[in-house]
C-alpha cells in the first residue's frame, strides 16, 4: 500500500472518523496537523500542495494523490484494506460483501453528510470552538434551524438502532456508516444535545468504544 | 434484477438523480409520485409503509426493501448493472474499476450532499417552490448564507472541470459524480444563480446532455 498522510484537525470529528477507520483496520496514517482557526489550511503553501479549497481533512496517498472529503477517504482504506492482494488481511470488513448491504452502509453515510454532519458539528464548532458571541448575525439567525435538524437526525439515528438487531447500523457487524456517524455523535454534547434522550444511541456509543482496535478522539 | 418502484416527487432533482442513472444504464424503473406540497409523503401510509422519515426519494427493492438517499440509490443501481451475472452488460458502467477512483467518485459524490445540496437544492425550494415571501423568519435568515456557500461549491467545481483533461469529474467518462452533481446545478437558475459566471460547468451540463440515454427532469 502506498504510503499514507493524513492532513488534519485534531478537533475536527470528520478529521477523526479516518483515523479511526485505519485504526480499526490495522492501516498506519502519517499525521500532519493543522490548526483552522490560526488559518493553517489557508496558507498559500497548503492551498497549492494539499488542497486548492483550504479544508481538512485530505487523505495523501502516495506523493502525487490528495483525497478530500473524510467519507470517501474512510471507503479507501476500507477498501483497499480488504482487497484480495492485502496481507495480512485485517480481522474487520468495515464495507459489507453485498451490493445491497453496501447501498446501505452509503444511505447512512450520506445521511451523515447531509443531515446530520452540516447540523450538528456546525452548531459544535460555532458554539464550542468560535464561542456563540464571537458568531456574525447570518450564523446566530441558523442556530435555532440546526438545532431542530439535528435533533430531527438523532431521533432517525435512535428509531433505526432501536429496531437493530445486532445494535449496529447495517447488518451484523461495525461498517463504516457507524464510525463515520459516531464521530459527530459521541460528541454531541459540546454542541449541546444531551444524547440521554436518545438512549439506543448512547449504547451503541459504548458499542464502538468496545470494538478491538477502538482510538478515543484527541 | 428484482423489480424497481422509484417512490419520487417530480420536482426533486434528487429523485431525478436516481431516474437519469437507472435511463443511462438501461435499467426499467416503475415511478410512483408524490406531491410533498400537498403532504403526500407524510401520510400514515407513506410513513408505514415507505420510509418513516417522511422523505422522498425512496427506491424500492423487491417487496420489502426500501432504500432511502439518492445517491445510495444511484450507487446500488449501478453496481447492480454492472455486476458479471447481469445480461446483457450495460454499454455504460457508471461506477470506475480502481479502487482510487472510486474513492474520488464517492469524494464528489458527498461534496454534493454536504456543500451543494444543502444550499442550491434548499434555495431553489425556497425561492421557487415554497416562495420567498412565504418562509418563516428562521429560513429567511438562512438566505444569504446559502446564497454565498452555494457560489463557493460552484467555484469548486468550476476550477475542477477547467483542469479536467476529459471534461468528467473522475476519469475519462461519466460517473454516478457527474450525475449526482447535475441534478441540481443544471438548474441552478432556479435557485437564483446564473452559470454565465462558470463556463467550465455550462459545457460539462451540454456534455451531460449528450450522452446516449440522457432523460431530462420532468
Amino acid at each position: 500500500m502506498d504510503k499514507l498522510i493524513l492532513h488534519e484537525e485534531p478537533i475536527s470529528g470528520n478529521c477523526y472518523k479516518i483515523r479511526l477507520a485505519a485504526a480499526l483496520l490495522g492501516i498506519p496514517l502519517e499525521r500532519r496537523i493543522y490548526s483552522i482557526l490560526k488559518g493553517e489550511t489557508r496558507t498559500t503553501e497548503f492551498l497549492q500542495t494539499v488542497s486548492s479549497f483550504g479544508r481538512v481533512p485530505v487523505l495523501q496517498i502516495g506523493d502525487a494523490t490528495f483525497l478530500p472529503e473524510s467519507n470517501a477517504a474512510c471507503f479507501y482504506l476500507a477498501e483497499t484494506a480488504t482487497a484480495a492482494s492485502s496481507t495480512p488481511p485485517p480481522s474487520i470488513a468495515l464495507i459489507p460483501q453485498s451490493a445491497m448491504r453496501r447501498a446501505e452502509m452509503l444511505r447512512w453515510m450520506f445521511f451523515e453528510q447531509n443531515q446530520h454532519e452540516v447540523n450538528i458539528a456546525t452548531l459544535r464548532f460555532w458554539t464550542h470552538v468560535v464561542g456563540e458571541k464571537n458568531l456574525d448575525p447570518s450564523r446566530r439567525a441558523q442556530i435555532e434551524g440546526k438545532i431542530k435538524a439535528g435533533e430531527q437526525a438523532l431521533d432517525c439515528m435512535e428509531e433505526h438502532l432501536a429496531k437493530s438487531e445486532c445494535g449496529w447500523f447495517v447488518g451484523d457487524s461495525i461498517t463504516l456508516a457507524d464510525i463515520c456517524l459516531f464521530a459527530y455523535t459521541h460528541i454531541a454534547h459540546d454542541a449541546g444535545f444531551d444524547l440521554a434522550r436518545w438512549p439506543s444511541i448512547l449504547k451503541w456509543c459504548d458499542r464502538v468504544k468496545q470494538v478491538q482496535g477502538y482510538v478515543a478522539m484527541d
